[in-house]
């Protein structure tokens, strides 16, 4: 292949290269044509969709496309399939494994949803609503709030990541443990495959048994197997009390344990339930202003827990106390405060979601999201803490998150005065051993982040032999020319990678 | 093809015939060195196993295999696809599309999973259990109650359906308005491939996303793509509290309105809401000791609605008083009572659960199971009633179900008196009104009930041909030979059906 000029956003391919009158323009022209000038972005323009939000990887592409329309993705993917162009969908780019940067050979199309953004149609009665893939996931809660609807999936990115994505990365957040994944809250598709045929299947039924479950091999995929352009998602009723506490607990049993009597006793009402440890008090309080202690002494470990209800006069107050109050009376929580205010409510909540902030200030890290069955959580704990403390002594251990869902984000921090670039150095070796632990205990690699091209190597020594031939067996068949998103989940096959 | 002679199981094709020396004995020979001569049933042993539960179709079998470990399935797989043998699976023969039926050819193997009955782990910390296929659906569900929890799916066939038919039809009952399909039940699967490879993914985790959901493939495939073996099964907390109450309606409009109504006051605590007709009434108080009108006048419909948690101490009861006394006033509702006893509760469910049993004493009929958005369903219900009664005057409808999910079973009665055959003689035309109709409204031809054989035309009718052609692709990457079930939800391909 020829190497490519400076200036030049993609290499010298049949089909691919850029440079005026070179076959590449003869692309970025049929493109255009299909898109609108405008809406082919080109040269430095493409910057912002080339870096993923880790900074991990830089691409290069033949250009950034912004369809306005499900049938202008329709043209666009039959004339990349024709021509053998690797197509790039891309959401919000929140991300954490590189899954929607294109790669470095300049000869993929970037294909931003961002323009199909039309909230289609709300259904109050039928509790759904139909949301184009380019839609905030803000801008869906905020639909279904106005419909005097909840849709409950909450991250971190809400201001930023689009449905689409959430869609294809199957995303988790803080509300699993009541509503499920994306899966458990998608009630219809609207696919364009590969080679441009639409499958549109939208009606939000809650029952329909016919024949196999095609839609649901598109979430989680990716990217990889087709672009989802709308979906019809299901609406619940709105939280309307809550009630949120702070407990203190020595150990991480201790906090399944407690998990177990607040199920038992609120009825399903438990909407929250994330683990912090000390660690995660002293860097929030150290480095985020306005974040302070919520109980008086120090403690191994805490539990922020909250329930939720849709009825406003439900006692979830007094539920919360009394179980507490009964785990302080035998052992079980070592302290608890109760918030009494919206305002305590989201200063608990303030210390929590500021860990990752907490954590970049102090330093460099590495960063693992391992889920297994809650009963073996604390075993991992224990078994990972110690394999930290005996070959990373430098790290300090910053292990929180959705114990609720099993789903630990298990994170090394550089202590201060460590050599710099030590740590981050080992990340394979940590990586190994820690992945090792999950899996070996029946747990999960990537609770939800997915694979994206950061975790294709994990994905390939740790599915079974089987479900790795029937991963690539349903990508032959769905994307023949292995156009849709290349490298990205599964590694690309020998005879994709001379084509792209 | 050689015909069979009146005395043989088998047709006389090479693999499969089964006079004695010919090469079916062949087959059965080496199926009884994998399993043991007991376990494979030839003859007039195989009798149960031929015939649906309706009686709709009879076949002719090989033999019955009743395999005791997932290492003879596996072996007896491997056999079977490399010497072209169709394997039907087969359950507790509860099915309603004859899906678990050999065809008449006399060269299919039925599996009966019915020795892999072991509960294998119960974990209540993790909310978990694992069952294997031929556990009988109440077994589960006593497994859970052991347990301190509750495995949800409930349906009329608990005592002899098995969790492996319901895991293959993606089973519905009468708790999806709460809990979800068995799809949503599922946390792991084990199956064993077309050529005997098993897959086994049990580990009960909420959050993992490494790959392809593969898995979610095997749930409602019948039986076509794959045998599963064993599932990991999501467990819920025990309900502890339940209020239920009969309420008249003028159509079904304001049904639908009163469900929306108690949903929002009882904060997602409505478990069951069955739309039920006057002739429900008429039929049942009629045909079934015992059974007698709850209220006094006669009315148009009718709602049997039920709160439950998993709190003891909730006011179930006062919220449905309270919603149903609001509607009173308003006029939303006609007359209402509230089940002021476990006796009175057992006995308006009794009513509502016998309805079919009513039905058939009334005479032969014609059952359609649809669903449609939950907006569409007063409408589907009026133009549905119309074209009835001006097409099939002499038929008495008798609409019922789980309106909460939209799905409704349609069905139509003769009238005594009405010429025997005559309704049964319409039954395409009807069908293909009633299918036209609802498949027009969003909605689906079969709800709850699958493809099984029975619905083989209709799939291919109202499924979009790109569906159709991924369901097809999917169905060669699993199994290339097409020996899994042969003729189920997709027609066997042209060459699979000259093997088979």
């Amino acid at each position: 292949m020829p190497a490519a000029g400076p200036d030049d956003t993609a290499g010298g391919r049949p089909g691919a290269a850029a440079r005026d009158g070179a076959p590449g323009g003869a692309a970025q022209d049929a493109l255009r044509g299909i898109l609108g000038a405008e809406a082919l972005l080109t040269g430095a323009a493409c910057e912002p969709y080339l870096v993923d939000q880790r900074g991990l990887y830089r691409g290069r592409a033949l250009g950034v496309a912004l369809p306005r329309s499900v049938a202008q993705v329709s043209r666009l993917l039959a004339l990349c399939n024709a021509q053998r162009i690797g197509v790039v969908p891309h959401g919000g780019n929140t991300g954490y494994c590189g899954g929607a940067t294109p790669d470095e050979s300049g000869r993929q199309l970037v294909l931003s949803l961002a323009r199909l953004n039309r909230i289609r149609s709300v259904d109050p009665a039928n509790d759904s609503l139909i949301a184009e893939a380019g839609c905030i996931l803000a801008q869906v809660q905020e639909a279904a709030s106005q419909a005097q609807r909840l849709f409950p999936l909450s991250l971190g990115s809400e201001g930023s990541c689009q449905i689409g994505g959430n869609l294809s990365t199957n995303a988790g957040g803080t509300s699993v443990l009541r509503y499920g994944m994306m899966r458990d809250l998608v009630l219809g598709l609207e696919v364009v495959l590969a080679d441009g045929r639409v499958l549109s299947s939208l009606s939000g039924l809650r029952k329909d048994n016919t024949g196999y479950d095609i839609r649901g091999l598109f979430l989680g995929a990716e990217g990889t197997l087709g672009v989802i352009t709308a979906a019809s998602l299901k609406l619940f009723p709105q939280i309307a009390s809550t009630a949120t506490a702070f407990a203190a607990v020595a150990d991480v049993r201790a906090a399944v344990t407690l998990l177990a009597r607040l199920r038992a006793a609120s009825g399903e009402r438990v909407s929250s339930f994330e683990l912090i440890p000390r660690i995660g008090i002293e860097l929030t309080t150290q480095h985020i202003p306005g974040v302070t202690d919520p109980l008086g002494a120090s403690h191994a470990w805490y539990v922020l827990c909250e329930l939720s209800s849709a009825r406003a006069a439900e006692p979830l107050a007094a539920i919360l106390t009394e179980v507490l109050g009964a785990a302080l009376d035998d052992g079980l929580v070592l302290d608890a405060a109760l918030a009494g205010s919206e305002r305590e409510r989201a200063a608990l909540w303030r210390l929590r979601e500021t860990i990752p902030a907490a954590q970049r200030k102090q330093g460099a890290g590495l960063k693992h999201d391992i889920s297994v069955p809650l009963s073996a959580l604390p075993e991992f704990v224990a078994r990972g803490s110690s394999w930290v403390s005996t070959h990373v002594p430098g790290a300090r251990l910053v292990a929180y998150g959705h114990v609720g869902d099993g789903n630990l984000h298990f994170n090394l921090s550089e202590t201060q005065g460590a050599v710099r670039g030590e740590l981050t150095a080992r990340a394979a070796e940590v990586q190994r051993a820690l992945h090792d632990l999950a899996v070996s205990l029946g747990g999960s690699f990537s609770a939800e982040h997915g694979i994206g091209r950061l975790k294709v190597a994990e994905l390939e020594r740790y599915a079974p032999a089987t479900e790795l031939e029937l991963m690539r067996a349903v990508k032959r068949a769905f994307d023949p020319h292995g156009i849709m998103n290349p490298g990205k989940v599964l590694r690309a096959a020998p005879a994709d990678r001379d084509e792209r």
